[in-house]
C-alpha cells in the first residue's frame, strides 16, 4: 500500500512500519518488489529494547540490517530500513532540527551527450525505447519532441511498470519482447537503438540468442548506475531521463536532425491491428472484450494499476493510456503487490482529494496473495474498482511451459475460488459479469458506490504464447 | 505447511520450492519461524540460467544465499536455502548417488554431567523447566523420571513451541512468566533451576528486572551451542535432551538422590486453581469455557495447533496436553505460521494414514494472515477442524499497551470480518456457534464431516495482564 | 601498488590478482581504502574448481562475494571483486567481445545549481571548501576562477587525500580541522559555507561540538550519492566537481557576482605565518624544517605520496602543492597504504616513461607496515625517493592519547628499528641524514642514482595537538 | 600471535584488540586462518562514538560486523569480533559480574557410536584417518589404545595442522594425499576407513578422481557440524574426539575385537623408508637433511610450528612428533600466519615460564609475509629459534605449475632476500649455515642466547611432486 501512495505521489518518500523479525520477514516480498520498481519507502522497523538484545530475545531482528540487505537502497532511490530498539523512543532529542534537501536528480556529461547526439544524427534507422525513468522524470512532451525531431518508432522497454509515451500517438509502437533472442530479432532493421530510462534489457523468460544482431548498435541512457554497469552490450550515460531528453533535443535541434517517417519499421506495423482482431470463439468474453468494454467507459483521469500475468498484453492494447502518471505495475513479477498498491493509490486520491478513481485489474490468481487489503479499503471507503478476469487456471505457468516443453505441469489448475464470497467477507460490495453489456452495467454502477467495489468476470481461456514473436516481413 | 508437516513427521526434513526474489521474500515471514522453531526444511529456489544472471534479469535471486542468511542453518537443526539456476537441471549427474547419514543428536560431556548431578543432589529446593527439545527429543518419560527423583516442580518454558511434560500430573505447574523480572520473581525461593531443552530464557516484552534473584543458581542444559552461548546467567551443558535427562537420572540414582514433595513452592500451588474460576460476567463464553468445551469431547489422539496470543493461557489450562508430540505452535511470535502449519500436520496425518484429527485453534486476527492456506485444506479434503474464537480487536497489543503505558493506541479493533465467508469463498465448511452447546454440538458434527470445518464463536472481551503475576506467598 | 598506480594514471581501473581466502584477507586493509579513496580496481581472487566446492576445500573462498562486501563498488567508483572458479578459465568464450563504455561522471540538475548560485550570489561572507574530487575532475583551473570570483577563502576538506587548489595561491588557507566541535569554531564567521567534491565532514577523532554554529549555512556538491545521503547539515547536489564548478561559474558571472577580498576572515590569516616560526630547540631537525630541506631542491614535477600522520601539518606546509594530481594519500587512515601506493604510482611513471620522480614521505612507524614492497621497488629499478623521520614513536596517539586525557599509555615507544638495515635487506640503497645540510646533499646523491633509495632523518618529538587550535581574532 | 598464544595454552581464548576498519582489514588474512584453525579469538575493534557514526566517519567500521562475518565464530570454536563504539567505554556496568562456564565439548550419541564399533568390529582391513581434534582433545593415548586394538595403519588427514599420533609407532604411517583422485587410490584395499576429528578431505590443488573407490566405506567422528554436513561421503557423528575414541575402545573391547597386525597395507608400507633415501646431489644440504641436522640435537620438549610449504613432508620426516600438543601449523594455507604464530607459542612459554624452547621452521618466501613480528619477539626476549631454509624461489607454486602443466609461469624466483639483514634490522642474533655442521653447531649457541635467533641456510632447489604419489603395490 504504501509503495502505491508514493507512486501516486510522485514519489515522495511514504513511510512503513513494520513488526521486528516476524514483520520484517512477512514485509520482505514487497520489499523485493519496492526495491526493483524504485520506491522510496522509509521503513521503520521495531526491535526490543538495547538492554534484551544480548539474550536475543523473542521477537528481535537478528542482524537487523541483515536480512532485507540485498533490497535496500538502489541508487538513485529505493527503500531503507531502520530497525529502532524500543527504548530508542524514549531518548530525548536536544538539538534544533534542521531539514535538508538531497537533490534526487542528476544531468548528462555534456561531452558524452554531444557524441550520443552526434551518433543519433548521423543513423539511417533510429529506433526510441523508453522505460519507467521517463514516466517518472515527467518527461513525456519532452520524449514526444525528440521522437517526432527522428521520426522513429517508440518502443516501450520490455516488462516496463508505467505509461511512458502516448499510447495513441503514431509512432507508438508498444512494447519489446521480453525475452534476449526474440528481443533482438524484433530490433533487426535498426541501426541505432537510444534506450532512455530503462534497463538494458530486462527479460523474463530464458530465450537464445544474441542481445542483438550484427548492425545494430545501441546507446543507454539511465540514471541507475548499477543499470548502467550491468548492461551488456551498448554505451551508457548516466542522467535524468528529462534532462538527458531535453538536452539531446537541443543539440539535435541544432544539428539540424529532422527525419521522415519511413516504412523501414514495416515489419512492426501491423503487430496491433493484426492482434485486435482477438475474439472470443465461445461464449465467454476474451480479455480484450472484456477490458476494451471497461476502457470505452472508465473516466477519463482514471488511475489504472494492473496485475494480470497472462493477459497484460490485452490490457495495454484494450487500454492505451493517453496521461503521464495513470499506469502503474511492479518492476519485480513479484505477485501479491498490485492489489495492495492499487489500494495504496486509492488512499493517495482521498487523502489529497482529487477526486480521481482507481482501477484494479487482477487475475483470479493474483487476487489471492493480498485480499485483505481489501478490508482496509472497506474501512476507509476508497474510491476503487477491482475488475478480476476469471479463468481458473495459473496461465501465465502454461504458457511459460509451452515456453520450456514440459507438458503435464501438475496443480495449475485453481477451480472453486469465489472471488465475490472473499471480498464480502471483508464487507466489499461484489458484482460478476457473464457479458460485456453486464460488465458495462456494473461498472457503472460501480462508479456510484460507495466504498470499493470488486467485479469478477469469467473469461476465455485460449492460451497465448509467453514471448510475442516476430512477424514476418512483407 | 512444510513446517507443520515437518513437526509432525518427527522433524524429518520436508522438501519446499519458492520461487526466486519474489517467492524467497513472500516467504521469508516463515522461513524465520522456520529457524527459529529449527525446522529442517530444504527450500530450493528458482533461479534464472547462469547465462542470464550477468544482466540480473527480472525474477533472479539478487545475491542470491544473502537474503535468507541470517534464518537459516542454525545449528542442530534448521531451515537450508539453495538457489539453483535454471539450466542446472539440465546437467547430468553422472555418479552414483551414495545416501549418507549424520548423527542429528550428541551427547554430554559426561565429566561436565556428572557435576551438574552433584549440583543437583546438593540442592535443597531445585526446580525443573523444561523446553521444546524435550518433547523433540521423544524424552517424556524420562523428564518425569528424573522429575519425580526431584520430587520438585515442573515449569514449562516462557513462550515455549511444544508441550513438554504430562500436564496432568501433580508436579506440572504450567508455564513460567515471559519477561525478565516478573521471571526472577516466579523462580525466587528455589536455590537452584535446572533448565533442559530451552533458552535462558525466551523473553517478549521488556520487564526491568534481574535475571535471577539472588539465592538461586541455575543449569543449563541444551543441545544449541547458540542459546549456550547467549544465556545470561548459568553454566551450560551441550547435549541432546533425552541423552541428558537418560545420563542425569543414572547419576542421581546412584548418588541416592530421593527427595520428598514439600511444600516449599507453596506460593506457585494455586495459580491453576485460581485461574481456573475465570468465567464470564456476559452472555459470551469466556475463551476458557469454549476450549474446555471442546477439549471434554475431543478424540483423545487429537494434535493440537494453536495460535490465538491473548488466550493462549486459557487455552493451555483447558486443553491440558498428555501424550507427546501432541501440541504445537511457534517459537517465533511470528503470526500467521500456524494456520498454515495446521495444513502441514494435517497433511501428514493423511500421508501416513494416522487417522488422527487436527484442531487448529486460531484467533479471529491471526486467522487473516495465511487464510489462503484454507483451498490447499479443501483441495485435500483434510481432517481439520478450525476453531476461531471472534473477539474483533488485536487484544494481545491492547495487552501490551496497558503494560506500556501507552493509552488510546488506534487501529487495534477490527470489527466487520466475516470469517465464515472467507473460509466459504474457499469452498470450506463453516459453523458459528455462540454458546457452550451450541460449540459441543458444531463441533461433533464437524467430526464426521468431510474436508477442513470452520467454527467461529463470538468470546469475551476482557483483557488479561500480558505478563503472568507472581501470587503473594501465603 | 595496484591503488598507487590508478591514481597516478587518472584513475584508469588497474587490475588485481589474489590468492582466494588467505590472499583476499591478506588484502583486506588495502580493500578498505581503495574503497574510501574510490579507486577503481577490477580484483580477481582465485577460488577452487567449482567440483571442489561443495566440500569447501582448503583454500577455497567462503561465501566468496561476502567477505569484501562492505567495501566493495561505491557509486560512483571503487574497488569490485570477482571469485573466479579456477576450472572456469578453460572455458571457452565463443562470442564476439563488444567492448563499451560508460560514462563515468554526471552533470548538475539545473534548477537546483541555479538555486545554488542565487545562493552563493546574496551570501555576505562566503568560504569555499574543496575536496579530493576537484583534483580527480581535473577542475583546479575552474576553481581557481570560483573563487576568484568570490574572492573568498578557500579551505582544503578536512583529511583530504589529495590537493586541491593551487598551495600558494593567496586565498589558499590549509585544510579545515579534523573533529565537530574546532572545525565547526573555525567556521564561524562565515554565513554561507560551499563545500564542492568532499564529505561534509571527514571527521577524525570525536571533539563534541554543533557541525556548524548557527549563522552559517552550508551548500553541498559530491559525485557520492552515499556521501550526499549521510551529510549531517547541508543542502546537497549530486554532479561531477568540474561539471558543477563550471555551471557555476558562469551562473555566477551572468549574475554578476564580484566579490571583493575582504578581511572578515582576518582570525585565519595567520595560520601559516605563525605555525611557520616553528623552529626546533635542540639539535636535531624539526619535520618542518626537514620537509623544507628537501621540498627547495625538489625537481618541480615531483609526485608526492605520504603517510606521516604526526607531522602532516608540517609536511603540507614545507611542500606546497602547485599542480594538480601531484600529490597523494589516503582516505581511510588505514596505515600501511601509502609506502606500496608510491611504489605503484612509480610504477606508472616508468610505464608512461615520464621521467618523474616519486617522493614518498613516511613515518618510522608506518614504514614498518608494508615495507616489503620496496622489493619490487629494487627489482624494478624503480625512481622512487623514500624520506624517513625517524622520531622512535607512535606520535600520533601519544597526541591522541592528550586529547583523551588519557596519560601512559604503554607501548607507545618503538624504539631499536634500524630501517636502513631493514631496505637494505632488500637491496635498496640507503643514507642517513642528521642535519639540513646532509639532508640535502644526500637527496641530491638520491637524485642520480640507480633504482630507490631510502633517506632516514632522526625529527625532533615535540608532540602538536592533534586538532588544529582555531587561533584568536584579532 | 594470539593464535600462537591460544593454541599453545590448549586453545584457551585469547583477546585481541584492533583498530577499527583499518585494523580489521589488515588482521582479515589472520582472522581467516583463525576461523578455519577454530582458534577462539575474542577480537575487539575499535569504533567511533556513536553520536559520530551516523555520519560515517574516518575509521569507522562500515556495517561493523559484516566484514569479518564469512570467517567469525564457527562452531565449536573459533574467533568472535566484537565492535566496540569508543564511548561505550565510559558507561558504567552496574549489575554483579556472575562468571558462567559453557561446556566445549560433547559426546556421541550412544546408539550411534554403537553401531559404528560394530560396523569397525566387522571390518576386515580398517585403517584409521586421524585429525587435529584428537591432538586438541588430549586424545593421543586414547588412539594409540583404539589403533592398537584394530591393529590398522593410522594415517594423518591431509593437511593436518597438528600431530596427532606418536609418528615413531609403528602404525603410524604419515600423511594422507592431498588431492581428491590421489587420495582415494592411496585408501584403495581398505574396506573401511575411521576418520576421526577431521575433514572428509581437507583438499589442497584439484585433481580428479572419485572420493573414494569401490569397496571403501567410511565412518567420519567430528565436533564441528559444518564438518559433518559438507562431507562428501560418510556417515558421520558428532563428537568430541576423546570421547569418542574412548567410547569406542570400550565398546570394541566389549565386542572382543582383537585384530593381528597384517601386510595387507603392504603398498604403503615403504613410504618413509623411501622418502628417506632423499639426499643431496649437490654441495647444498637439502631440507631433509637440515631438518635432520636440528632434529637430531633439539631438546625433546621442543615446540614446533612450521610453514614452509615445498618440504613440509621433509620436515614431518625428519622431525617425528612424539608428545602431543608439540607441533603446530595452520589449517588455512594463508602464508604469513606461523611466523608471529611462532611469537605467541614463545610469549606463552614465558608467561607460564614453561622454559621451553620454540623453533620455527619457516620458507624464505613464508618469512616475508609478517616478518615485523620479530620485534615483538626482539622486545620481550624469548626463547625462539627461527631456522630459515633458503631456496630463492616460491617452489610450492612451481610444483603447482608442474601439476597444471603450465610451465613458465613467470615471477616465482625471489632472488635476492636479505634475510639475516632484515632480522638484524629489528634487533634479532642471526647466523647463516652452509652445512650441516655449521646449522648444528649455530644451532647449539643459539639454546644459548638470549632472545630470538634467525639461522638462515640454503638448500638445494630439487621440486617434489605436489601430490604424493601412491607407491606401486608389491
Amino acid at each position: 500500500m504504501a509503495g502505491g501512495y508514493s507512486e501516486a505521489r510522485q514519489n515522495k518518500p511514504a513511510l512503513v512500519s513494520l513488526h521486528t523479525s516476524a514483520g520484517t520477514g512477512n514485509a520482505m516480498g514487497t520489499i523485493v518488489t519496492a526495491f526493483l520498481t524504485k520506491i522510496p519507502l522509509v521503513i521503520v522497523a521495531g526491535q526490543q529494547t538495547r538492554e534484551m538484545l544480548i539474550g536475543e530475545p523473542m521477537l528481535a531482528n537478528r542482524e537487523a540490517a541483515t536480512l532485507p540487505r540485498p533490497y535496500i537502497k538502489c541508487p538513485p532511490m529505493g527503500p531503507v530500513y531502520i530497525s529502532v530498539p524500543l527504548d530508542d523512543w524514549d531518548v530525548p532529542y536536544t538539538r534544533p532540527v534542521i531539514p535538508r534537501s538531497v537533490s534526487t536528480r542528476f544531468g548528462p556529461d555534456p561531452e558524452r551527450l554531444k557524441q550520443f547526439a552526434e551518433r543519433i544524427h548521423k543513423a539511417q534507422r533510429p529506433a526510441l525505447v523508453l522505460g519507467a525513468e521517463v514516466d517518472k522524470a515527467l518527461a513525456w512532451d519532452t520524449a514526444v519532441a525528440v521522437a517526432e525531431l527522428l521520426a522513429c518508432p517508440v518502443f516501450q522497454a520490455p516488462m516496463c511498470e508505467r505509461a511512458v509515451f502516448p499510447e495513441t500517438h503514431e509512432q507508438h509502437h508498444g512494447p519489446l519482447p521480453t525475452a534476449r533472442g526474440p528481443l533482438a530479432q524484433y530490433l533487426d532493421g535498426f541501426d541505432l537503438v537510444i534506450v532512455i530510462g530503462a534497463e538494458v534489457f530486462r527479460y523474463y523468460p530464458w530465450v537464445a540468442g544474441p542481445v542483438l544482431v550484427d548492425g545494430t548498435e545501441l546507446l543507454h541512457i539511465t540514471n541507475d548506475p548499477n543499470d548502467a554497469a550491468k548492461a551488456l552490450i551498448c554505451d551508457s550515460l548516466l542522467s535524468d531521463a528529462g534532462l538527458a531528453l531535453n538536452g539531446l533535443h537541443s543539440l539535435l535541434k541544432s544539428l539540424g536532425t529532422s527525419k521522415q517517417l519511413t516504412k523501414h519499421y514495416s515489419h512492426h506495423e501491423n503487430v496491433l491491428s493484426k492482434s485486435k482482431q482477438n475474439t472470443s470463439s465461445g461464449s465467454l468474453m476474451t480479455p480484450l472484450e472484456a477490458f476494451s468494454a471497461v476502457a470505452e467507459i472508465r473516466p477519463s483521469d482514471t488511475l489504472l494499476v494492473h496485475e494480470t500475468p497472462s493477459s497484460t498484453a490485452d490490457l495495454v492494447q484494450a487500454w492505451p493510456s493517453t496521461e503521464p502518471e495513470t499506469c502503474f505495475t511492479f518492476a519485480s513479477g513479484g505477485l501479491g503487490w498490485n492489489m495492495p498498491a492499487a489500494v495504496g493509490v486509492a488512499v493517495a486520491q482521498k487523502t489529497i482529494s482529487s477526486g480521481r478513481l482507481t482501477v484494479l485489474v487482477v487475475g483470479d490468481g493474483s487476487f489471492q496473495y493480498s485480499l485483505q487489503c481489501l478490508y482496509t479499503a472497506v474501512q476507509n471507503q476508497l474510491r476503487l474498482i477491482v475488475l478480476v478476469p476469471v479463468n481458473e487456471e495459473y496461465a501465465v505457468l502454461k504458457e511459460f511451459a509451452v515456453l520450456e516443453e514440459t507438458p503435464r505441469v501438475p496443480h495449475l489448475d485453481i477451480p472453486g475460488l469465489d472471488i465475490s464470497a472473499s471480498a464480502r467477507s471483508w464487507g466489499c460490495s461484489t458484482f460478476k459479469a457473464l457479458n460485456r453489456d453486464e460488465l458495462q452495467r456494473h461498472f457503472r454502477t460501480a462508479l456510484t458506490t460507495q466504498g470499493p467495489v470488486v467485479i469478477e468476470f469469467p473469461v476465455d481461456r485460449t492460451l497465448r504464447p509467453l514471448v510475442a514473436q516476430t512477424l514476418s516481413r512483407g
